[in-house]
């Protein structure tokens, strides 16, 4: 079997691999002629991840049929860690191993052991948003640490001309106004008006991460989210899902 | 009622509302026509804070009549901690909830609940100072963490050409000399030598998170200190006053 | 008496106290008309730092007879880690005193008591070692590093081209290679091939503080390593001295 996946720097495997451990500990990936593919849910089926990397996204890529690898995912961060931004990286599979080759001026190399996979396919929901809209990932990120200076909750209204981000607690309540005009909102597209609340927490460990200047927000009235965060800008795209707060007020 | 206090940056309350938390944790606030003012202890009666900030130090400022508004100052702090240096704040009330508004080039807005007063008037001890000194800030708060390496507090000796911040401990002693002739003690004025003991932390708890270049320290013999930072080139300024510590030996 | 050992800058102190810190609580150094010196082992005899620091390598030294002081080293460093780096400094002693002086635009002394010295000669060990050789100093804190994120011990061989670091656990293994011909590498001459594991959070504490830019590595099959440390480019050096792990497998 040939498997060889190179990257001409860390940054798309720390993201995915950042990603994947908000959500669970053991990730299994699929490795096919075509590209390397992920989905898995959280333990409460809160939030979903969906990766797509395909093989065009890598400096080099080969697969000659597919199969599946597992890895427990905090092990892997501690290497992938270890690569410095201008390293490049090269992944490979041998012998109920993974081998990670870190290159700079001189080369490292790790082996870390294969688990047994506990995989099982994870359906994705279907969906279909009434809201996507664009937004700077830095501006974005600190709407999110707005609203959880109140809460640990955000609720997103969308319509025609605006996005309102807000929260409310005993504290009191705090809200954030993007007018389509401005330069932080890129695309604003509304079918309905729109609105759903979110667990801050969750959606904040995954924007934090990413490499991305962007974020594209899918969502409709009281229904999931869905993020899509690029890996790099050869390709390859991150989704994560993530279900609404259902609200007993 | 009108009440609007608008700043250009968010350095003064981050400077007000991080020196009254090291104190108390609710603060009641009075704003008159001629500006906004606090004054309160800490529960143990060793420090006190009296703030003076005079309409002419604001952007703009409208209050028609006197009234007095009462927060729990940490939640305040996590919000005014969402403002960036450049952002511009204003604070106005409304129905028992003071509003803060963040603005860059959108607009963020906060609602924080308003808390039953239980203010009381706190009257100024009557102090006059026989030494008062202008000190570098940096150099200040080098000068207490230095003593600090040694002991918890810290004794100021005062005489016509030199102060002298030392401390003393079961591991060894510790001085400084600041020789009036320095550059880093801009202003020397000495009635009577004179020598008191204060607590370290207190002092440094204040001074870190002032933005002046320099410190206005008086203080006499057995006498509490007063400490004078500006909240900023336009005018206000905190007074802070510790009691010193009474020696047994 | 007589004693006195200014240095332009404080670096080679925090070098010095903090090697000693990583091995033991008590430290008593030697001063003799030509220099200082310190030696001793930790606890559990698997360290071993012997310190010599030649009269040449200080701006001003001054010692008219061979005497011996001790300090707690936890508490010398709290009071040497006040000193910046362009602060010159001056060590005395004086009446079961230690005093520090640290000079920039004004004077700061400090005075630390005296221990009892429970000082007992410190053999070395008589090693002839079969490899040596000089790392760019972060690259081998970068290959310690790299191997901890597998392992607790780095095991280290040596042949006429290259060496090896390596190490291994439960979850997998690692290894960094670098030729000879690598610039990081700036010198290797082995005798004969060698192989060694050591403990790596030894290594690494000693390493992180050090201000040199290269380290000498010293060690032959499954025998003690040396390292050697400059304290400046004045002279001085520390040689760290580390037992092998014995291996049961």
């Amino acid at each position: 079997m040939v498997f060889l996946a190179k990257t001409s720097t860390p940054e798309e495997w720390k993201i995915v691999s950042s990603a994947i451990s908000t959500l669970i500990e053991e990730a299994t990936f699929e490795a096919t002629p075509e590209g390397i593919s992920f989905r898995a849910m959280d333990p409460s089926h809160i939030a979903l991840i969906d990766l797509l990397w395909p093989k065009s996204a890598f400096e080099k890529y080969e697969c000659d049929k597919p199969f599946k690898f597992s890895i427990k995912i905090d092990d892997f961060i501690k290497l992938i860690k270890r690569a410095d931004a201008k390293d490049s990286i090269e992944i490979t599979t041998s012998d109920e191993m993974l081998i990670l080759r870190i290159f700079n001026n001189y080369k490292r190399e790790f082996s870390l052991h294969l688990i047994e996979s506990t995989y099982g396919p994870t359906p994705l929901p279907k969906l279909s948003f009434n809201v996507r809209a664009i937004v700077n990932e830095r501006t974005f990120e600190r709407i999110l640490n707005d609203v959880s200076a109140i809460s640990d909750h955000i609720t997103i209204e969308a319509s025609k001309d605006r996005l309102i981000f807000s929260g409310k607690s005993d504290i009191g309540s705090g809200s954030i106004i993007l007018e389509r005009t401005i330069q932080d909102l890129l695309e604003l597209d509304v079918k309905e008006d729109s609105k759903a609340t979110y667990s801050i927490e969750y959606i904040l460990k995954i924007i934090k991460n990413t490499a991305s200047d962007t974020v594209l927000l899918e969502y409709s009235t009281k229904m999931p989210m869905r993020l899509e965060l690029k890996l790099s800008d050869l390709g390859g795209r991150l989704h994560f899902y993530l279900a609404p707060r259902i609200e007993e007020r």
